[in-house]
């Protein structure tokens, strides 16, 4: 069974440009934000404390890509849903559909790996597989 | 004959998340600015200017993706090579290359229109076709 | 009677730094959008349709700082106490408390004006004297 | 003799807000990028080598303040001039003049405190005074 989880935006003035709409990398931003959401909501500890267990730094990106269907503007409140879709051996696709109520502005699809720091070289990281637990958290 | 542009930007602390690295959603900032300097190069002039003759507002986003090969962290020098791969009706595709030196960071393309405002509602905007002088100053 | 709105925001991970606590310029973000919510919550409109009545297009800073006296991290819920402390003829001071629960996090104080576009130069703008409709509002 | 250092930077159409202006936060991100370019002028190593020499992870804020005197849009192009005006215990003073050319846009000021991350919680950071070695590179 996939876990699901809704996390919820507002767009600020700030988040708009010039053209009065949400300046787009801040939906990635926003995506960004929910997927860390769905790994809390799932159970996993913030990543500084899963460091100190697992060595593990987050999940950082291999890809990433959005359609983007509506702007939106300042005030509008955000549901953005989240499930991962698909485990690949070390990478995993996570999708985010992001709505406006029922309105669907964005359909979002990342890309993630599990990395640690590399041993010697602290500006680097390493993938690694998913850990037993955060699997199991997820449902997965 | 294609027309190409390097736009460079440093990475700034600010720019990084606790994983030390660049934090994703700013690399499709860093292509939105490489976008309009590509514009901007081709002697397409600034969008405020522009909309005061054409009614157009920018080029907002249908589709943005990423592959990220390898991190960037605060202190390195990008240079992004940004070129319109294919001209589709009303949309047109960038590509955008992120170098540091030699290596290649990251290989993102955009799906972009030009857009007017709505004339009724102005936090709606409307696609419309890509000028003929845009496309003259981009040697399409 | 000074009317008084808290607004709420969390913490997200990219709004982190390599030292992993909040980018400081974030809490100026967080500012900036609890002055809208204050002026949403006392019955103005958003700034898009207030233009179109009055010609306002916001409420650009004259200056703005802020005391730290703790650091924040991800996962962290901040509540921003807001409130209009002064009215100066064409400027006011809006005062923001940003908490931790119990904690006081940031003090900051934002100077603003209420601005129209410049008439014949849309890229400057020009400060006004507030609105009696919005100074009603906001109970002063 | 007081090290003086200048940096540059370009105003980007995702820099601005439906207003057209810089959104203000913006320019305490560009003041945050001039202070660590100013030590990384002077000679200071990143901070993530010099916390492997010295634990010191950055100098996070103690207070920030700005008057805006002018506005910016996308494509002006910024100097910012940094000094170190005071060194005090152990907190210091850094002034940044935000320039167009000729026209001085923003006045800032940043007081800041070297800091070293908390012994048994990492996500607290504790201050500590100048390094010696950082004093010597600045001039003080």
């Amino acid at each position: 069974m996939t876990r699901r989880h809704t996390s919820h935006f507002t767009v600020e003035f700030g988040d708009c440009d010039p053209a009065q709409i949400v300046f787009y990398p801040n939906f990635f931003r926003w995506m960004d934000a929910a997927s860390l959401r769905f790994f809390r909501a799932a159970g996993v500890p913030p990543w500084r404390e899963f460091e100190a267990q697992s060595g593990i730094i987050g999940t950082p990106l291999v890809d990433a890509s959005a359609r983007f269907l509506r702007p939106a503007t300042y005030g509008d409140l955000l549901d953005i849903d989240t499930a991962i879709e698909e485990w690949r051996g070390k990478s995993f696709v996570m999708s985010h559909v992001i709505r406006r109520g029922e309105d669907v502005l964005v359909e979002g699809r990342e890309i993630r790996v599990f990395a640690k720091r590399h041993p010697t070289d602290p500006a680097r990281i390493q993938a690694v597989s998913p850990p037993a637990s955060v699997r199991a958290w997820c449902g997965a």
